[in-house]
């Protein structure tokens, strides 16, 4: 293989500037996220979708069949809707054969699910000894290998009726291992459908974590099988609602993508629609000595609670979910509600800690904690910052969702790491907040590592999330304003520091991922004036 | 009929306000915008899909017959996507009868296209004098019975297999006359059914006005038959382009729902696409003494410019649009690149205009201004605000378009009205602003004739547009983001000016003519936390 370290893509001609005015040239057959290292060669080969095929040596599983079909779809889809990119790659490199098949090379037997740090590293190599094509995907883990798969694809340039493959070397691996995207699926319902298209659109951007906001206020639409009440009283309507088929449906589609899900049950705050299914959780607030026939937070001094929260976590944790962690929540209690309760008031008093009402949430949470950490699987946890900085304590392997201080969470994520404990950053990516123009280049200048802070507080930084609040989003426009704002923190979380410092530099790249997107059959929405061939 | 001043709709029980949370509670049945008058009933009859029809007396023609046919899918989906409100009617009302038919009664010939001012009254009869539903819809205009449809299959509120609706009588007539939306094509193409469904909407919030925004600097869609170069040159590909019959598609299309199509060719500035095409065109730029190869806005002092904008211009008037207005733009001209040309500073010694840009600027719009009062149609035209700032003189009869000062534009009309000018404001409703939370009620506290000047002044006050600009947006998210925020542009523009003050008296109607129009199938966004029947 001649290496050498030329630049895979050189633009020709203004045919993408039409109007005499200058648009953004996307690349072509650039990768997003940037993998780690990537040495392009001077020649490149073929790929015929008649006879091309993904063949397997080493091992082999049902996630690995899975996605070499699903791939085969992406990669050639049907003639009518094959795109070719608008900018012509310029083939300065010398066309060296046909690449019919791409070999899968497994080293290690499948894992069965995703996890936390699950090794991600793969390589590729495309290459043409003998006037034939051959290409190589490898990884020790089926992780790697459904991560390499996407990066192959994104390689593939249409021509004509055939693809160019530059004949490249790819070493790559993630940055962080916590890649997540959070949606909110209380604020409004969005449909199985939706989920799925927004996992196939993570998958694309190497995300591993679909953190559930599953319930909040607005509704419960999770049908707990122990609590049915639970979504019949609380869910918008009976149709709003997340079966555990359609519970099973979601983790098993992420499954397939090397993509845990994480489901989080928000309390004490944030729980008024658990309140009718559940008579006795809610705090009952009073006017004067009556109660109102209004409710507050999780009532903390309600023992039978705590029973009812370890039934409904072991369901949770043992039935539904399958992943170690669960989100624990603990976000924006008031305490109003508890402030006009007698029997708050009297409990505080016989607690010593009368009026000290981040005490009181200390009380359930501590307890809460309790019951988690003795559930059937013995679950992780995450929690938002407040639990942290009401100095609950909380378990040594607890990872402590920053989320305050928009793109100033520096000062927090110096606190949490400097007292030992594992972080994952979103202040700075909640994507929900919107703005008129381009709002891309904050996320891109983020990073969760930039802090004042010794390497080992580093070391616990194990990576961040995109927040995508449902207040103002549902079925219509939740692809669209998630994607590719979403990319651009995918690229963040998974591409080297260094590759990640110039928005200049990302935007031809993420003008060619925006298009590939679109080409795929996703909705995402425009970044700046800008054309792409499926735009019609 | 027994007419009796009582609300429609009663909201019952708790069925929509679960998880204890209140939520906006939808009417039932309530119309969209809120027509003038409306006297409901306490009855109510019964419409049978099944056996329903519309009849004519009157007069008859190709928009009727369309319309009718039209309604009857939208009042009548298939039954897979019929949807029941989620807050049933409380039907204290009285069954009276079935309605199996209803009459229009259009009262004189058919229009043929509509046209600034034309006549959109209309009245409904709904009554069941012997235990038998009647039904009118009754007009004098072809426009009004379109308006009255829309009304009449909102005011169907589904049951089971069949539909209510109250006894009501309804006269209704709009506000303003001029009542548009726009959208830019340059920025990003946006696909003809994109443009269709757009215009659907449209009709279904009652605009009577597309406002459309063909060309800008970005790109050059629109093919001209006499300079084809333009969009072969001037649009992002050959693809992304409107031929001379995709704008007759619109045009038609436009045309059977009631609405003008207002063409913008905007000059002298935002003209870089149009350059390609048209050499000598452009205002070429100079470094010192030597042309740089870049260009500024239309070269005001090349002579041969005004044949080829008089022929372009005919050519739009005569053979594409049949509007009697054209849109000449005339905004935000950037005087940079004049300043740098030796002949341009030359012409201004000349004409002892030194220094004055806006001078010259002016003498090119004079010059158009003459080009387009000789064009064969007579046209009217609009033209945004600068052109009246700048002191340009004007034709009697030009509409000032407001643009500027977002909610602040109250000094603008009042000086454009004092001068005697008609206007439309658009200031206040640039959709294409996009916020966090919700900003509808900016878009419902602003009025066009709120500042200070005479009734005579606000008589000048033809309406107003919601401006959706192009550059974030395209067929991803175009309808989500503009619908249904422009639906509340809409109702400012058609309903009295005292029943469009209160914010909290739209919102649960608001609510409801979302969820309908969700459930019509099109892709709204949400403006609160909330459900529609149609979001799974």
């Amino acid at each position: 293989m001649k290496a050498a370290l030329v630049v895979v893509a050189v633009w020709v001609g203004v045919s993408g500037v039409m109007g005499g005015n200058p648009q953004v040239k996307p690349t072509v057959g650039q990768v997003w996220p940037s993998p780690q290292m990537q040495q392009p060669n001077k020649t490149y080969v073929i790929v015929r979708p008649e006879t091309f095929k993904f063949t397997t040596t080493g091992h082999d599983c049902d996630i690995l069949r899975n996605a070499t079909q699903r791939y085969m779809k992406i990669m050639f889809p049907t003639k009518g809707s094959r795109r070719s990119p608008i900018q012509p790659w310029s083939k300065t490199e010398a066309f060296t054969g046909y690449l019919d098949e791409v070999t899968i090379n497994l080293m290690a037997p499948c894992e069965e699910k995703p996890y936390h740090d699950m090794d991600e590293h793969y390589q590729i190599k495309i290459d043409s000894p003998d006037a034939q094509g051959t290409g190589t995907i490898m990884a020790q883990s089926i992780w790697g290998i459904l991560r390499g798969l996407e990066t192959f694809s994104q390689m593939l340039i249409p021509d004509g009726s055939a693809f160019m493959v530059n004949s490249t070397q790819i070493m790559d691996f993630p940055r962080f291992g916590h890649r997540g995207l959070m949606l909110d699926t209380s604020r409004h319902y969005l449909p199985v459908a939706v989920l799925k298209e927004n996992l196939d659109l993570m998958a694309m951007n190497k995300f591993n974590v679909f953190h559930w906001h599953l319930v909040d206020d607005q509704s419960f639409p999770y049908v707990s099988t122990a609590f049915p009440n639970l979504s019949k009283l609380g869910a918008y309507t009976e149709r709003h609602i997340y079966t555990p088929a359609n519970v099973a449906e979601i983790v098993e589609y992420a499954r397939l993508r090397g993509i845990r899900v994480l489901p989080e049950f928000d309390t004490p705050g944030h729980t008024q629609s658990w309140g009718p299914g559940q008579p006795g959780l809610l705090t009952p607030c009073y006017t004067g000595s009556t109660p109102s026939g209004t409710f507050g937070p999780i009532n903390p001094i309600n023992e039978d609670n705590y029973n009812f929260l370890k039934d409904f976590f072991t369901e949770v944790t043992t039935k539904r979910f399958t992943d170690h962690y669960v989100h624990l929540g603990g976000d924006e209690v008031s305490f109003g509600c508890w402030e006009s309760n007698p029997n708050i008031t009297a409990y505080m008093a016989e607690h010593n800690i009368t009026g000290d009402y981040s005490k009181l949430e200390q009380v359930y949470i501590t307890k809460l904690l309790d019951v988690i950490a003795h559930l059937p699987n013995k679950n992780g946890y995450l929690v938002w910052q407040e639990v942290f900085d009401n100095g609950v304590k909380i378990a040594n392997d607890t990872i402590v969702h920053v989320w305050k201080g928009g793109s100033k969470a520096s000062e927090e994520m110096n606190k949490v790491t400097k007292a030992g404990y594992q972080t994952i950053l979103s202040s700075c990516w909640y994507l929900n907040y919107i703005n008129y123009g381009v709002d891309w280049h904050g996320y891109y200048d983020c990073d969760p590592t930039d802090f004042k802070g010794t390497d080992a507080q580093k070391q616990l930084v194990l990576g961040g999330e995109a927040c995508m609040w449902g207040e103002y989003v549902d079925r219509t426009n939740l692809i669209a304003r998630t994607w590719p704002r979403a990319s651009v923190v995918a690229e963040k979380l998974w591409s080297a520091f260094d590759q990640t410092q110039s928005t200049d530099a990302a935007t031809p790249r993420l003008e060619e991922h925006r298009c590939r997107l679109l080409g795929r059959g996703y909705g995402v929405e425009p970044l700046w004036p800008s054309f792409c061939e499926a735009d019609i």
